[in-house]
Order: C-alpha cells, then sequence, then structure tokens
C-alpha cells in the first residue's frame, strides 16, 4: 500500500471515492448497531450487507473508470502495456 | 430494518458478525487515510476494496449459514415455506 | 454426478431447466459462428458471454428455488441438517 | 453483433476462446443429458451450473486480456478514449 508510484488516481476521483467510503463506513456502523439487538433478524442482516457491498463497487467502479481513463489508455505510449494489464487482470478477477 | 421478527440471528453467529464487521469498519478507515495521499494509486485503492468486499462476503456467509441451520431447514414444521424461499432467493440474488 | 439420492429435482423445474439449457446450447453455438467471422470485435464476443452467464444464473436460480422448497425447507424434520447446510454453502460460494 | 469494427480479436485468442467454447458446449449437452434422469439431484446440478460459469469466466478473462493488450491501451493514441472506456465499464459491470 506504501509503494511510490508515478501514477496517481484522480484528485476529483479520490474526493468522489473519500465522500462514498465515508458514507459506507457509516452504514457499517449502523450494521454494528443492529447487531447490538439481540432479536436481530439474520436476513436484515444480510440484505445491509449486500447495500453496503453494492456501494463499495461504486467505489471500486470510479476509481477503475478513472485508472483506465489517466493510466491504462496511454499505457502503450508509456511503453508499460504487459504490468499495466496483467495487473488490472488480477484486480478484476473475481470481481 | 426495524421490523420486529421472532426469528433471531444466533447469539453467537452474531458476536462473530460483530467482531469482523469492527474490523472491517478500521479496513474502510484505513483505505480513507490512503485516500488523503495525494500520490495513492488507483490499482492499490481498488485492492483494498476487494479486500474489504471479501471480508464482507464472509460476514455474510456466517449470517447465511447460521440462517439456514436455524431458520431455513424448519421452515416445513413452521408452516412459513413460501416467505422464507421467496425472501431468501431475493437476498442471494447477484450475490 | 452418477451418486444415487433419494432427493431428486421436481420435474417442472427439470423440465423448465432443460428446455432453458437448450437456448443456452443454442446461445454458444452463436459465439461459435461470431468467432469464426475474423474480423469480430472483442467487446461484442464479451457482451454475448455475459449473456450466456446471465441465463445460466436464470437456471441456477430456478434449481435452487426448488431445491429449497423441497429439499432444505424439510431437512429437520428428516434429520440432514448438518449435511444439507454445508452442501449448499460450498455451491452457494463464489456464486 | 453484426455491427462492422476496425479492432479486432487478436486470431491467436479467437482460436482459443473457440476451443474453450466447443468444450463448454459440450459441458452444456452433459448437463442436458443429467436432466433426462429424474432420479437427478439438485445440488449435482447446481454445481455443473458453476463449473460452466467457470469455464465462461475464463474465456471471457482471455479476451478481456486481449481487448485490453490491443486496444484500450492504444485508445490515447487512436483518439476514441471516452468510447473505449464506457464501453468497456458497461461490459466489465456486474461481471
Amino acid at each position: 500500500m506504501a509503494r511510490t508510484h508515478t501514477l496517481h488516481l484522480d484528485s476529483k476521483a479520490r474526493e468522489d471515492a473519500r465522500r462514498r467510503l465515508l458514507s459506507i463506513k457509516g452504514h457499517v456502523e449502523g450494521i454494528l448497531r443492529m447487531l447490538e439487538d439481540e432479536s436481530v433478524y439474520c436476513v436484515d442482516v444480510l440484505k445491509q450487507i449486500k447495500a453496503v457491498e453494492g456501494a463499495l463497487d461504486r467505489v471500486g467502479d470510479l476509481v477503475l473508470r478513472s485508472h483506465l481513463k489517466d493510466h491504462v489508455v496511454t499505457a502503450h505510449e508509456r511503453g508499460d502495456v504487459e504490468a499495466i494489464v496483467e495487473e488490472l487482470m488480477e484486480v478484476l478477477k473475481y470481481r
């Protein structure tokens, strides 16, 4: 996670991702509160987990779109096609 | 989320889910810190999002297993087969 | 696949699954024909693969619903809860 | 599907995809035969459907890798970044 890199996430996408992750954090806290109630119903918890996963998918999508636009489409010019493609295939696996 | 229900998440599963969600909350906070760094790399963010989704899948699995064991396998005796099955199919969709 | 079993797929669901799989087979043959064309575009192939996967998901859903209704909800009465639940969790993994 | 396009799937990837799809077609035919047996067990069908979906995912991966290497990494030079990225995001959705 701390590796330095010459390619950076676009600042607008970064801000958008932060804003959404703050909301996701609040959603996780909401599920934690649900779980304090000993009469909580399994399926209600499952629905909330699914909703959080959907919200995370949307963060992933915006970061991916930004990566494609800013770094993948220019890989041939930059000369790092192999590295960019393999790294992307890895992260898309089981998406 | 607030609907009262006679079927409750097993307390051991509930505790396990809480513990895991606390760790997931910490993981989300870690991504938020990553995103404060303006030199963060897109793919590093994508990997962390994927890791959180994997952790959420595991919480979902334990809640689902608990639901199956405690409520689904007894639906015929209880007489709510139709409701239990449709609700489960809905929550498994696009899983 | 050849293991004998006392629990059987409901005949209506079996017929529905067969009909859908015949159509899926035709769809796969359609992609095979697309791939004979040397000017085929990657994304057009990807879209067709995704469509076939969607159709397979729907077959899986109908078989799963049938299994839940006919076998899972009666597992407690039958006394094979552990086996039914573990088997189901396994097949739902990475769904 | 019939739209002409100046970007074509690489012939080696195309041949690999065809070979795999022929095997997938055989697998679908195998499930069709399973479904002729009225004592077939639901979970055995679900496992086979999942196996076919896994095989389709692998075809999708090879076509995607080929598309990334041959067309996406050169989009900036070609000047169709917007179209290439949106099309790719669409096809990756719910992957």
